[in-house]
């Protein structure tokens, strides 16, 4: 076996062995883990910044562009993020083992369900190093190990911040292999994270599209993924034109480069001549191009038209596709059909509609009356997310503590036996 | 593409399409899908009788082994416990559409959860035709499409259910193809059917080790599995060995051949003096093999050796492995090690103790003073159940109609914006 095939090996091997510790960690021990890496952040900063400076001066030697550096470079304001997160965590209440539905049966045994770690979760990310602390703090109080792979141009940052969890694990007297952040580039060590069955449980990648469908396609573990957030509104005829003007700017120009921003938008036909054309002054201020369909630019004007590409596109910029749709039925055909199941929301003050839409939109978020961007863990109540699933089983949409756990059967008798 | 290359696309094409209909579909509709199911069963009872006649026919020929041709076999009893099986479906409520956890938020928004279908689900199973039935109801009461593939020995038998069930979704108005039974024998349509993720949402294999392997290896699509059931009882030097007697012996002799059913049996040294002959006897009369380690055949001189293979066994059969060990912890780390995460039991009057083995055991199902034959849909009430998962991810233990759904997030707003 090659030499990184063995590192990695060694590796999964720790991170099974340190998760039945992880798993077993009373929250006392787990909180304790969280605060003392916080103090550790705080009195290391100079460390975090000189080794933040090392990445930076390397990446600017090999000419990173300027998005990249930026999400890269840790600034004071960005470990006060990190230290504020960990402290959020620690707040939050400790899933594990929380027994739920605990019933008698017939039989006179008592059947209930208990919520358990997930054992070891990998997770594999790009440059931003703030997600080591996120991902960590999060693993942890679920009650699992993790192998966290972040962007090799942030390698020294990443090794400073796991200084500060390893820290955190040793004051509260767990194994230090509890959060393992590998140290070796090697574009290869990816591909022996996501192909060890017998060591990971589950794969969580945050990035680019690229990436997540490469991990998706030759992962053997099971993945936690969103690929894209082709996120729609759509305005009904029994829409309150007003709200309907405030929610859709907000979800075009609250943040242009997030996945519930709203991409496309589609409107009613007997409303889009009164709608359409004071959206399109107010988008018109802050420069967003609007792109229609044949009857979208009888409207404006200004908008240059929309091809089968933009029915599908998440631009993550100030650009908006726009479609006028016979009502409710070819709305919710239109977002099954080109949507990404990430977030979708209806404008209407009619309740029978709103709840055909809510049911019959297969997204991992559904809305009615509201903006798409409240789709985050933080606005949902979860605390803070490892990321948003669109996929199916497990979990759907932001995905929290409870997303990082499992429930397992737990069943009490008193001697009981089956007849 | 090969012909059966296409008429796969074709399943599966008509399949996403008839998941919608599934999806909407209301309890009424679907209940009267699965009552009519019944009449047509019991009105058609000599077709299904002479369907099958001619593969146990076929059967004979191509010398099929007689347990095979027992599960073949429909006899007007298992008929009637297909009628019973769809009924009792019919009776569970619908757990599509249910909202739960509905909360405000600060921002004034309102998030909750509701439970919607997965999608489609290819089930793949041996000779038993009475699976077509289950698996159909739990799939569509669930509001999911499914395409299910039988065992080719049974494909006239599975045939006439089919027709059964299609005068079902015929008289409710659902899509026929809400339920397809494959009517090609090839071995190529398994191949198929599990790697079309832009057709089958997720596969449960229900069959024996080795194809429940092959497809876990091969399948693109999540699978809903479990492999094998080696079930362990722990009797703690605190048990009630009276209970522990009873409990034991139910454990392993109830049924020899289920996946719940005993394998090997942890002693604490302090009372396996006085549990053991005990038990010995009562499952000697059983003609019980027992396979014991060094310590348990001093104590038990009929017990031959146990080897490290007996530790990994699911023997399926009357035979019984025992260990004697130091205590809980002994017991616990033995479980983790050899067993295969589906049930174990402790037996033990020690509350403490039992908290930890419930907390710190790893597997699907963990039970107190319960016999561990108890691990099953029906006792749990769950109702019917398609499978047992000993996966972590998404549902473990019996799988339900719950676990053939998901969860998607519900925002109700009045037009909120995020700030």
């Amino acid at each position: 076996m090659s030499d990184i095939g063995l590192y990695m090996q060694e590796i999964g091997r720790r991170a099974r062995s340190a998760a039945v510790d992880a798993a077993r960690a009373g929250t006392a021990a787990k909180n304790q883990a969280l605060l003392t890496t916080v103090e550790a952040l705080d009195a290391n900063r100079e460390d975090l910044m000189q080794a933040n400076a090392e990445d930076l001066r390397l990446g600017s030697e090999k000419g990173l562009d300027a998005p990249l550096m930026d999400r890269l470079e840790l600034t004071p304001k960005r470990i006060d993020g990190m230290i504020e997160g960990l402290r959020q965590v620690a707040a939050l209440d400790d899933p594990v083992g929380e027994v739920s539905g605990l019933k008698f049966r017939p039989t006179g045994i008592q059947v209930g369900r208990m919520r358990v770690p997930l054992g070891v979760i990998g997770i594999i990310y790009e440059s931003r190093p703030n997600v080591t602390c996120e991902a960590a703090s999060l693993c942890l109080k679920a009650g699992n190990a993790a192998i966290l792979r972040g962007g090799s141009e942030a390698l020294h940052s990443n090794q400073a911040i796991a200084t500060c969890i390893g820290m955190g694990l040793a004051e509260a007297g767990l194994d230090p292999h509890v959060i393992q952040v590998l140290d070796r580039p090697d574009r290869e060590a990816v591909g022996r994270l996501i192909t060890m069955p017998e060591y990971v449980d589950v794969i969580v990648p945050r990035g680019g599209k690229g990436l997540i469908e490469r991990i998706s396609r030759e992962s053997r573990v099971p993945v936690i993924k969103h690929l894209d957030g082709n996120c729609h509104l759509y305005v009904d005829d029994r829409a309150d034109l007003d709200k309907s003007i405030t929610v859709a700017v907000n979800a075009k120009t609250q943040r242009y480069g997030t996945c519930c921003t709203l991409e496309s938008l589609l409107v009613a036909r007997p409303v889009a001549g009164e709608f359409l054309p004071e959206l399109a002054r107010i988008l018109g201020e802050s420069d967003v191009e609007l792109r229609g369909c044949y009857e979208t630019r009888d409207i404006v004007s200004e908008a240059v038209p929309a091809t089968e590409e933009d029915w599908q596109a998440e631009y993550l910029a100030p650009i908006l596709s726009i479609r006028i749709v016979g009502g409710l039925d070819e709305a919710i055909t239109h977002i099954n059909r080109y949507g990404s199941q990430h977030t979708d929301s209806i404008m209407t003050e009619d309740h029978g509609r709103a709840q055909r839409f809510l049911r019959e939109v297969d997204s991992s978020s559904v809305m009615v009356n509201a903006s798409t961007r409240f789709a985050d863990g933080f606005e949902y109540g979860l605390g803070a997310e490892i990321g948003i699933s669109t996929d199916k089983l497990h979990a759907r949409g932001p995905v929290g503590l409870e997303g990082l756990t499992s429930q397992k059967f737990v069943v009490l008798g008193d001697g009981h036996i089956r007849q």
